[in-house]
């Protein structure tokens, strides 16, 4: 009764890939969930905040309030929560657990259930526990004004002036949805551009598009005080007053959930997640860590992926796994942003500067991008010199997210700029930029592929730039 | 001076591509148009066409008229179409030449200018010079009641009632367009569903959607006479009449522009157009046929992509060409549909059809078409059965156009759907429909994969289904 050939801790995307996985291969499975069915994603993450962006962005053509749409978001997350804990609930296989687990030891978790405590045994354990947002302690400011992701969709009313501390993914497609509901928001980014993690021609374009939808910015600045409605930064050494703020909402960046006794079962960890091997593999054998709580992953996608290589691993361990595959994201803001691979700093610290060719191509030089008369948006590729290999790519556009994996799919089967050259688009769409960009390449590297050879040779093996 | 390297007969997307690309070799090329450079493409097709669906989908966010959408779509096409002629005339090594070309032989063309006649001669011939729509006669129906896609983006006020003969691309494009402008919008169409190039199930949800938004559709009729405002058709041997009509778009295919003398030039040549080999070669050595007059193509993009050939060809003969890409193409219609490769009944008449499996799946089931509400629209792929390579993909999706391309390099580099299924996509995408028809396929033939690979072997080399 007790005995599990599996148990996963986090009904999340990962944690019910993986229960659902494992339960087809006729395993049984213990899942357990300590909040709801479906995890962040579908309660207090993507599900609700795509909806919101959606229907924010069609109010004018369904003439929808912004408590209407809040009271719609909040209507499909509750029905789509419900789905999944009916739909889970009914797998074959799958025993749910709605509590909180504990290790006892590598091979025994302790439940704390509404019906009193309970101890199971696993052969393989799960850890797809996800994270909680970060917040940060500002002196003054009431709990009643704060939000997190966690809060943000239960509110009834936006609030006329929303600040929201930090300029990284959540950070950003909030203000652009929160703007179209009609509210004020003011961005407070600790670095010196938003989205920082991505490449700067980004960065640029998202502070320019703020810009002109009366996003206020607020970089380089740290909130430092509140007081009544103002809250009180500090931005280069001096002080800066934002007045009348209603809401601040923390998007400060994620801290993994690991607090149930990961000591007593000898798993490692530090307070970014836990280290494993490219199966998702724990320093203990039979302990997996996926989503959140593993360094490789941020996103519902990649903890769906790492699932699905659990899965494998678990029920066909005979079957060898390649590398993992490279991840893309998408930001929602407005227009949308879609990358894969790393950006151009990261790259050149494994490949010389030299060695690596940038490409990039405006869509408002595509036919598709002037009848719809776009004004910003672009394709850039990062190439390996002379081979056209491409390495990483970055797409700025209203669909950029449905554009991406194009490229994906270039990148994990080691296409080229030249392979990409010959594919044919209908006309017109806005990823003929990809193939515009592509030309440039082949065009820019022919004329003067003796120079181009050498080089490459020159570059192949040497070292990339020292991490700083 | 009188004396060319190539000749190319009209400067639409593919002359142009041709002109430019061996002008770009150092070639002396000899370009001639007798309308608008651009040709249909930039003046009475794609770009005015484009332009308009576009205004016409977002008309509510920037509170246009439909008359001020009208002039919108007149200024952006004139201003292209300047800018392109503009452009052209000072590319070097290109001589324009404004005026009818007529053959001589098949190195020497007559010209008839403005200036008067001039004769001039070249190594190598392109023909270029698209096509025109087909015009029937209606007894009754006056000139000025009748458009064109020619005329069709002259007009300054929407029609009250539009009458559409034909239920192709142009066809069911410009009735989305025109009902989003406030018309009323009738398609007549000869065969018994629309778009009936396209796979049955796009028709039907194509006639869903005119059901939907209100176009009226006539299938299996053929008008046959007009008075004053009713339209008289003949519908399964009943007449049928329309009323209040005050304009008919003709929109029934096209006919090559080929009256020019190829007899001179002793080029072989159909009603449909001028058979050519895989390099757009003509039966006439230095003569070849790219774009609306070439069998193979009837898109922008594919004379573009024939163009592109052409060039190779010509400037690179000693390169050796493979064979000519699958082309895409797509729909603007609303939704967007797009497809790659053959339809299923003519893959049945090259495999036999126990070696097909066909995989589908619908939007609405993505998480991505849960937040965006979608309730319609789907991704089809025809592969083979066991090996899972993809024959042929259909999308129907808000983006469809843009989603495309990712079958297109599937197909191109003969990928299978077990590929496909190892794709991460950014969550949540539309376009995940592609990964979860992948893992259909692959979780549906992986148990039983014994019984797969006897039937592989059984139909591998089997027969088709005759052409009927």
């Amino acid at each position: 009764m007790n005995e599990f050939h599996t148990a996963v801790i986090g009904a999340g995307s990962g944690g019910l890939t993986v229960a659902v996985g494992l339960a087809g291969f006729g395993k049984k499975v213990a899942l357990i969930e300590k909040k709801h069915i479906g995890g962040d994603c579908t309660n207090v993450g993507c599900v609700p905040s795509k909806t919101l962006i959606h229907l924010a962005s069609h109010s004018a053509e369904h003439e929808r309030s912004s408590q209407e749409i809040l009271e719609k978001v909040r209507e499909r997350r509750d029905h789509l929560r419900e789905e999944e804990t009916t739909w889970i609930k009914g797998v074959k296989n799958v025993t749910v657990f709605e509590g909180e687990a504990t290790f006892v030891n590598s091979t025994t978790l302790s439940l704390k259930l509404s019906t009193g405590e309970q101890t199971i045994t696993a052969k393989n354990i799960v850890i797809a526990s996800g994270s909680s947002p970060v917040v940060v302690d500002i002196p003054g400011l009431p709990r009643e004004k704060i939000l997190t992701n966690e809060s943000l969709f239960d509110i009834t009313q936006p609030p006329k002036h929303l600040v929201i501390l930090g300029g990284g993914i959540i950070g950003c497609e909030m203000a652009f949805a929160f703007c179209k509901l009609g509210c004020e928001v003011t961005i407070i980014q600790r670095g010196a551009r938003l989205l920082d993690r991505l490449e700067p021609e980004v960065s640029d374009l998202i502070q320019k598009r703020c810009n002109e939808v009366g996003i206020n910015v607020h970089l380089s600045a740290t909130a430092t005080s509140f007081d009544v409605t103002t809250l009180t930064l500090e931005q280069q050494s001096k002080s800066v007053n934002i007045a009348n703020v209603d809401k601040v909402l923390m998007a400060l960046g994620r801290k993994p959930n690991l607090n149930f006794g990961l000591d007593k079962a000898g798993v490692s960890f530090n307070d970014k997640g836990v280290p494993t091997n490219q199966s998702a593999r724990s320093n203990v054998p039979n302990i997996y860590a996926i989503g959140d709580v593993n360094l490789n992953s941020a996103f519902t996608h990649t903890a769906n992926a790492q699932g699905r290589r659990v899965v494998q691993k678990i029920a066909l361990p005979f079957l060898l796994q390649g590398k993992e595959a490279v991840y893309p994201s998408a930001v929602f803001t407005d227009p949308e942003i879609a990358q894969v691979g790393e950006p151009l700093a990261k790259l050149q610290q494994r490949y010389h500067p030299d060695l690596i060719r940038t490409s990039s191509f405006e869509l408002k030089k595509t036919d598709r991008g002037y009848t719809q008369g776009l004004e910003e948006g672009f394709v850039l590729v990062h190439a390996l010199r002379l081979t056209g290999r491409v390495l990483s790519a970055t797409i700025v556009a209203p669909n950029a997210s449905e554009m991406i994996s194009l490229l994906t799919l270039a990148i994990n089967k080691r296409a080229s700029l030249y392979q990409l050259a010959t594919i044919v688009f209908p006309y017109p769409v806005l990823s003929e930029a990809i193939k515009k960009l592509a030309d440039g390449f082949v065009f820019g590297t022919l004329p003067k592929l003796p120079q181009e050879l050498l080089a490459y040779l020159r570059f192949r093996w040497a070292k990339g730039i020292a991490k700083s």
